[in-house]
């Protein structure tokens, strides 16, 4: 039996605004990433969040951005290590009392938009949210791009790591996602998207751009819970996966508070 | 041998802006109420608050506000009593991550401006903060008004409560703070402030505004760090308890974490 | 031949929220009242839906609110009316911008949520929102709350003023609104609004909860645009008042630039 | 008789918290850049400054930043250019409702910290900030950075331009600013200092780190208004300047409404 987390950014409205439909979306998905205000997301919509997700029995993770609602953490803000190391301690604090008076244990922390990017790539900042991340609580499992900087940083801590791939992103020679900026860098097809997902749990591989065949390890998949198409697309890949073999798990263990 | 303790609001810093002289006033109290990021503190300032009142052995508590920092916390914002459980719920997890990373345990909190005032008379507010607090951590010690609905229900929620006086602030014949409208609101002579502490401590009363002879519990007294005046009577109020004997001794035991 | 305006609030949305369709309501009103920053909206925002304001040839109209993102200005926050005075002049200002760099120039101005609310009943507050808008531009209309303190005030300052009805609300025999506290508050049969609004417009009454009819002055009425029964109530609205001889027609002149 | 403007960033406190000494500087200075609300700055502040500005008839400027508070401004946020089009737009606009109040004019514009910084490279941002300002009121001056891009935009937009050059940093033989990360950045020998801005008034050159002169055109100076030195220090500048006969003059006519 192979096993798969799937995971979601989920909680991502705001006071009266919505943008996900987390009711449909947490069916599909063994783990939820939950905004922590800073991008997205407020005390009300956090609790609410948490309750839904240990209702549906879903790993709960931290998903920290950078303090831009407008920008909805899609845009870099030049900041110092140090100031990303506690911005991100703040708000997996803000999520922790939700964990707390709804009983439930967080298992995981997903940095947000371009905080996640700039995790990818920089050393520096990798290390500061990866130790921000131990210094709260070392249990944490730490969710980022396959073969980024980040993962490397968050093992380097002693933090358990999860290697996140994309269902509908094709991938470079190099095993990085092709820029957003390319034509090709999305896989519009739903059937070769779910296809690209079942190669890289089955044979942790993922097939290039330019059509060699690259290693890949797969740990969680992300699929989005914004619209129609994408509701359905999540609960195509769910099913396919199971028709495959291939198990929904979380990372973590469960929901029980340690 | 007796005890008292002095708490006073710090870290109301913001980015580049500085109201409270912390490092002045961080050594004539017992216990700091830090500011939590919505009506004044942002993460770099709470770190560096915490830090600081580590090194202090100062008494570390969350001081939850309306997240309003134009109006300093100052302003009354109608919300639902679930709203604020929440609100005030996320403002102590996010110190709580600060006290984490520095290996500190948090030892009080103390609601804020507008907050503080709503919770004393309030007594759906003050059972949706007394909730938050206790549903959190429930060794975390409840600071409010003495006589106030805050720790009336505080109490009640399970909680262990602190009564605080104001040294600055004239009382009336029913034990209430007298309303700032009126002239004789504030003690603006520091010996008959002093004075009154003392009074407060040692018979366990205050003399109203209309001679009568009121008690008080004073398990805390509230002091002042923004400006020259307030640090130098801060001292004098210190030294003066000193001499009659009375000791500061924070409310919970150490920071050690628990 | 009989006119009157239909009004919606537009411009809604935050960064990447939105609320009201505001491509499907434009067609259906004279007037928008277009959020400015503080409780909705931003400077994106503003642009496109001034904009689209403009390609319609519908009145133009700032909407300013209490800074509030998260409770989108329906909280009351106790400010002094100095700084309400000050916080409408600055929404105003900058949705002007964007009237200026669109060569149209701004019609009215209709206070939101909250704020719309408290204008209504509170003299000092009236008349400080009412000179805001006279010390700015003298020629602005005021739309406000028919029999309302801010519809006086405004009138008292010098402004033109447009009263404002609802469709989709019972009033009392005293010819207010029936308070939303009452199970009677709302009417929800779409039928009866519209025979409600047509009898505002030809009769200038009001059938009251107590069945009483009051006098009640209907310059523009209120309709909404946020969700697909909101868009078929307006758009039913509109052919039934052209039926009956009553076009839209906006309370200012025109776009075009003074 | 030789004119020089000396320009200062006032209106920089937001609610309770104050950063610059406003009534001191004012006294130095010809010409003010006032905060708009984005990186600093409130309705009640800007509405008070502008007063000041007024009343000691110096020239009014806005002072538009990233909508960063926390950073004040300092960060760089990646926008579209478009999108700052309207951000500085929005502040623009909100300003000038102050100004219309107090019936003054405003005088020019000047973005903040890393807005001004990237404004001074990036020809897209410079053109984009320029075409702003042209499209609100033609008649503003900008104020830039004594070689940069942002003038060079603002020209070509067709607006009049300040050229600002400052006391306390050094330049390089190509005419720029030395960075702040090398040691020689800041001059902090006030004579120095005074030296340089005299020598750039009257001979029109700078003499550059390696030793060279260099040609700069210095029609504004800015000076900073926080803290002592720098109030002594303006304060010693427009003495000296004074008594080499050069006089302080803003750069537009009169604060009288156009």
């Amino acid at each position: 039996m192979k096993y798969v987390d799937l995971n979601s950014d989920i909680g991502e409205g705001y006071g009266a605004y919505k943008i996900t439909s987390d009711e449909a979306i947490i069916n599909m998905i063994s783990s939820a990433n939950i905004a922590c205000g800073f991008h997205a997301g407020d005390a009300n919509v956090m609790d609410q969040t948490v309750k839904l997700a240990k209702e549906k029995n879903v790993g709960i993770g931290a998903h920290p951005g950078f303090p831009d609602l407008m920008g909805f953490g899609r845009r870099m803000i030049h900041m110092e290590s140090e100031e990303i190391y506690r911005m991100v301690a703040y708000q997996i604090g803000a999520l922790q009392s939700f964990c707390l008076i709804n009983g439930v244990s967080m298992q995981h922390v997903k940095p947000h938009g371009a905080l996640y990017n700039l995790a990818a790539k920089d050393t520096e900042i990798a290390h500061a949210i990866a130790t921000a991340i131990y210094d709260i609580d070392k249990n944490l499992i730490l969710y980022g791009l396959a073969g980024s900087k980040l993962l490397t940083m968050g093992k380097k801590a002693g933090l358990k790591t999860a290697s996140e791939v994309f269902a509908d992103r094709t991938y470079q020679s190099d095993g990085t996602l092709t820029p957003r900026t390319s034509t090709n860098a999305v896989i519009s097809n739903d059937a070769e998207a779910v296809k690209q997902v079942l190669q890289m749990i089955t044979e942790g591989t993922v097939t290039a751009t330019d059509g060699t065949k690259v290693p890949v390890q797969a740990d969680t998949i992300c699929v989005h819970g914004d619209g129609e198409h994408a509701i359905q697309f999540a609960s195509r890949l769910k099913v396919e996966l199971e028709q495959a073999g291939i198990q929904l798990k979380r990372i973590g263990d469960t929901n029980d508070e340690k």
